[in-house]
C-alpha cells in the first residue's frame, strides 16, 4: 500500500485558501505499521485561526438565507464530490486508522447518506418550525396582533473531529453535516491523526462551496495543536456552538470553555459510553455458543473503538448464565486483536485493562489473541459481581477499545439497584424472549433515565441514521442529553427561534410570508396545518 | 388595606406539607408604605430541602407517565384553584409588591391562561415528538430493524421566581407551568419580596396534586436564604434543569453553579436586555407627541420593571428625529413614579440612573415626578450620540425601572454599526411606515442574531402567551438563546429524546405503540403523518 496519496498539500483550507500553517509540522503514522505517513501537516497558530472564523462570521448571512433547493443541492453535492474522490479515500484511511476496507466503504456510505439525508430535511423545511398566531383584532380583554415564529441557526459553528470515524464523524461527519444543513458555516478542527483523509473530504466540501458560488467562509479545515487549538476555537467570540466526539477529558475541557466565555454557549459533546447489554434468563435459553460469538463480535468490532461498544454485560447468577460465561471463556481465545487507530489509543487501552483486571473481585473470564499488526492487543473479557461494580467506580470507566465487563446479578432486585447507579449512557440493550416482558417491563422505566437509545435484542454497535435514531443521553454520554449527534434530529441542535410580531407581509422573511412560497407545514394557533397549506 | 391574609402559615410546602423552616425569619414589605407584613416567613435550610428534592425524584416515575387528558385536568385544576382563591390574592400581591390592582388581576389571568394553554398541549400530545422508521427487512447492504423516537421529562426541575411577576414568572407561573406541563417534578424556590403570594399559589398547586392523587413531591415551595438555597438547589444531584428569571449577576451565577456540577445540567435564565426601539424617518411624520406619550407609558407601566421595557431607543438626528426628542422632553413632567417592588430595587434604580446621567455625552431629556408613595422615583429619560454609546459599556447596562436612553443616530450606516455592537436582548421594534420598507429590510438581518422578538411598530412591552411567541434571545438576555420562557415551546425545554429499538410492541411506552392508542401526532420515516394516523 502507498503510504502517500497524490496532491495533497499537508496545509489547512482557511475559507477556500489553502494555506501553510505557521506552527510547527505534524504527520499521520499508520497504526499498523507504526510507519509515518506524508505529508507533513504545518499547523495553524490561533492568528491563522482568525482568518477562518472571521470568514464564517461574513459568511453567515448570505448562508443561511439559501432557498431549500440550492441549499439541499449543496449538501447533495458534498457526497457526490465525495464519491468521486473514489478509491484513494478509503485507501489513505485505511493507512491512516488501521480500520479495515469494508468497515471504511461502509462509513464512507454513511457519510454521504447522511449528507443526503439531511438534504431531503432542507428540501422539506419542516426544520424552520415555522408557527403562526394569527392577529385576533376582536379579542377581549385586548385584541392580538399576528405573531410568527420560525427558527434560524445560531451562527458560525466549531466541529472537532472524532478519531474513531474518520469520515462519519469528521470532516463531512455528522456534526459538520447538521451543522451545514441548519444553515450554520463550519469551523473544522481535523483530529491529527488522520489528517490526509480529513485533507481529501476538506477539499470535497471547499469544491461545494466554490461550485455554488458561496461564501468561501462557509467551510474552513484547520490543522492545530493538538487541544489548544479546540480552546482556542471555542472561546473565539465569532462561534456560537460547538460539535464534539472524544474522551470524557477532551469534552469537559471544551465544555468549561464555552461556560467561561463572556457569552457562554452550547458544547454538543458525545463522550464516554459503556453501552451496559442486560441479558434475562428467558433470552439464555437460546444456543449460548452462538450468543457469546455475538456478543463478542460486537467487543472486537472495529477494534472496540466504537461509542456503542458493549463495555458492561449483566447476566443472570445460577446454570443459564454460567453456561453463557462458559461459552464467552471458549470463544474468547477465538478472537484477533485488531489495529488500534493510533499508538496512544494502544497504550490507553492497555492502561485501562491493566486497572481494570487487579481490581479486587474483578477475574478474566477470556482473552483473545494479539493481531498481526503493531497496536493490535488481545481482547479482553472480565467478570465480577454486583458488589464489585457498586463499590467500585472504576468499574464504570470506560476502556476504549476490545475489552468487555460481564457482571452477575443474583435477582431483579440487584440488577435494578446496579443500574440505578450507572452513569449516563449512550444505549441500553436488552436481551429477552417473550417469558422475559416482565422483568424487563420494570427496568426500563430506570434506563429511561439513564440512556438515549434502549435496544432489544441485537447489539449497539451499528447506528442507523434516520429521523429517530438517538445518539445521545445524559452526561457523560454527552454533555447535553436534549439532543442527538446522529439522524435527523441533530440540525436543531444549531437552531434558535425568534418571534415576528405585527410584521407588514413586505418585511417577513420567506420561510414565514403569509402565501408561503417555500410550502413549509406550518403550526397554526397550535395545530400542525397538513403540508403547505 | 389589611396587611395580614388569612390562612397563611410563614411555612414551606415540602412535598405537600406545610413545615417550619430551621433557619430565621423574614417578613415580606409593602414596598409603598415600607410597612412590614405578617405573617413571618420561617426560611429552611439545606438538610430540609432535601426532603424537597427527594420526593420530587420519588414523584417522577409515576407523574411522567400520567395520561395526556388527566395530566391536562391537573394543570387546568391548578387555574381554578387559583381562581377560587378569589380577591384576597390580588389584594396580597398589591401589599407585597405595590403593584396596581388592574396590572395583577391581569397577571392572575395570565398565569390562569397559561396553564390552560399548556394544557391544550398536553391533550393533543404534540410534545412527545413523535417519530417513527418503520423496519425495512428487505433494504441492502443491511436490513433496518424498527426504531421510534419520543421525548420524555428531564427529571425534576427547580425554578427561582421572579419579583417582578409575583403571580405570572412565580410560583405558578412560566417555567413551573411548562416544568408541569413537560412532566417534571418541580421544585419552586419564592422570592422572598412576595412570600405570602407565593404561598396562596402553593397551596393552590398543591391542593390538585393531592385532589388528583399524584405523589406529593409532584411539587414544593420553599422559602430559603436567598442566594445560597438557591445555589443548593442548583447543585442538588436530583435536579436536572433549573428556570429562572431574575438579574444577570444571579443568572449568571446559578450558570456557574450549574455548569461545576459533576453531572451539569442546563440553566434557563433570562436576565437582562434593554429592548432597542428602533424609529425610522418615515414613523415620525406622525404625531410626536403621541408617539412620545406612547413611549412614556412604555417606559413606566409597572414602574418600568418589565423584562421587556424600552431601555433605548433610537431615533434619526434632524427635524422630525428633534420634534419627538422635544416631545419626549415635554411630556415627560406629565409622568408619576409608582411604587418599585422592593426598597432594594429601589436603591438599585437610583444608583443605576446616577450612573448614567453622570456619563460623558449623556444629557437629562425629561424627568416625571416622584410618586406619592414610598419607593416610587420620577421616571428619567437621558439621551446620547451613537459615539458615546460605542465607546461606553456603561449605555448598554440594564436600568431596571423607570428609566430610558434616546440614542440620536445620523445614518443607516451608524445605526447598523451601532446595532452590531449591541448585547443579545429578548427583543426590538422597529417604528416605521411604509416609506421605511427598505431601511428597514437593511437591519432586519442583524437584529435577528442579537434578539428573540422583533416588533413592528407598537411596544415591546406586554408579552403574549401563545404557540409563535419568544421569550428569550442571546445572552445575557437569556442564558440558552434555543429557547422561551414564554409561550408553548417553552415546555420543550424540559424534555429529551428517547429512541426505542426493536421493541416487541408488548413493552414499548404507549405514546409510540404501533397502535397509536394516546392519537399522537406521528413523523413516519421523516415525514409528519395528519393527527392519529
Amino acid at each position: 500500500m502507498s503510504t502517500t496519496t497524490q496532491n495533497l498539500t499537508g496545509q489547512s483550507i482557511l475559507a477556500g485558501a489553502s494555506t501553510e500553517g505557521n506552527g510547527r509540522k505534524v504527520n499521520g503514522y499508520n497504526p499498523a505499521t507504526n510507519e509515518r505517513l506524508e505529508p507533513a501537516y504545518s499547523l495553524i497558530n490561533e492568528q491563522q485561526l482568525k482568518l477562518a472564523t472571521a470568514a464564517a462570521a461574513e459568511a453567515f448571512e448570505s448562508f443561511r438565507s439559501l432557498e431549500p433547493s440550492k441549499h439541499a443541492e449543496f449538501l447533495e453535492a458534498i457526497a457526490e464530490n465525495i464519491e468521486a474522490v473514489g478509491a484513494e479515500l478509503v485507501a489513505r484511511a485505511m493507512a491512516e486508522t488501521g480500520l479495515p476496507e469494508a468497515r471504511l466503504t461502509g462509513e464512507r456510505g454513511r457519510t454521504t447518506g447522511q449528507l443526503r439525508l439531511f438534504a431531503q430535511v432542507v428540501r422539506q423545511g419542516d426544520q424552520h418550525g415555522v408557527r403562526v398566531d394569527p392577529a385576533l383584532p376582536e379579542r377581549t380583554p385586548a385584541p392580538r396582533v399576528d405573531i410568527r415564529q420560525r427558527k434560524i441557526p445560531v451562527g458560525p459553528v466549531a466541529v472537532v473531529g472524532a478519531s474513531n470515524f474518520p469520515l462519519a464523524f469528521s470532516t463531512a461527519g455528522g456534526d459538520t453535516a447538521s451543522a451545514l444543513a441548519a444553515g450554520c458555516p463550519v469551523v473544522f478542527k481535523a483530529h491529527n491523526a488522520h489528517p490526509g483523509t480529513s485533507e481529501i473530504v476538506g477539499h470535497a466540501i471547499s469544491k461545494a462551496v466554490a461550485d455554488f458560488g458561496l461564501h468561501p467562509g462557509v467551510f474552513s479545515l484547520v490543522y492545530g495543536p493538538g487541544a489548544s487549538i479546540g480552546q482556542a476555537l471555542v472561546k473565539d467570540p465569532v462561534i456560537k456552538a460547538v460539535g464534539f466526539t472524544g474522551s470524557r477529558a477532551g469534552g469537559t475541557a471544551l465544555m468549561a470553555a464555552a461556560a467561561a466565555r463572556p457569552e457562554p454557549i452550547p458544547v454538543y459533546a458525545e463522550m464516554s459510553s459503556i453501552n451496559p447489554v442486560i441479558f434475562f434468563e428467558g433470552a439464555l435459553a437460546q444456543d449460548p455458543v452462538a450468543q457469546a460469538k455475538a456478543y463478542l463480535a460486537s467487543v472486537v468490532g472495529s477494534s472496540g473503538q466504537l461509542c456503542t461498544a458493549p463495555g458492561l454485560v449483566f447476566v443472570p447468577t445460577g446454570a443459564a448464565g454460567d453456561a453463557f460465561a462458559r461459552a464467552v471463556s471458549g470463544q474468547a481465545p477465538e478472537t484477533s486483536g485488531q489495529t488500534m487507530l493510533t499508538e496512544g489509543i494502544y497504550n490507553s487501552w492497555t492502561a485501562g485493562v491493566q486497572a481494570l483486571g487487579s481490581q479486587d473481585g474483578v477475574e478474566l473470564l477470556g482473552r483473545g489473541t494479539e493481531g498481526a499488526t503493531e497496536n493490535a492487543p488481545a481482547p479482553a473479557i472480565y467478570t465480577a459481581g454486583v458488589e464489585q461494580l457498586l463499590a467500585n467506580p472504576v468499574l464504570q470507566d470506560e476502556i476504549f477499545g476490545a475489552a468487555s465487563l460481564v457482571i452477575r446479578y443474583a435477582d431483579a432486585a440487584q440488577l435494578q439497584t446496579a443500574l440505578g447507579r450507572l452513569e449516563g449512557q449512550l444505549t441500553a440493550t436488552l436481551q429477552l424472549d417473550d417469558s422475559d416482558h416482565e422483568a424487563a417491563g420494570q427496568i426500563i422505566g430506570t434506563l429511561e433515565t439513564k440512556v438515549g437509545r434502549i435496544l432489544v435484542n441485537g447489539w449497539p454497535t451499528g447506528v442507523e441514521v434516520g429521523h429517530a435514531m438517538v445518539h445521545g443521553g445524559p452526561f457523560p454520554a454527552t454533555s447535553d442529553p436534549r439532543t442527538t449527534s446522529v439522524g435527523t434530529l441533530a440540525i436543531e441542535r444549531f437552531l434558535r427561534p425568534i418571534a415576528y410580531q405585527n410584521f407588514p407581509d413586505a418585511l417577513l422573511p420567506k420561510p414565514i410570508a403569509e402565501d408561503n412560497p417555500w410550502k413549509l407545514t406550518r403550526r397554526i394557533d397550535g395545530v400542525l396545518q397538513a403540508k403547505g397549506e
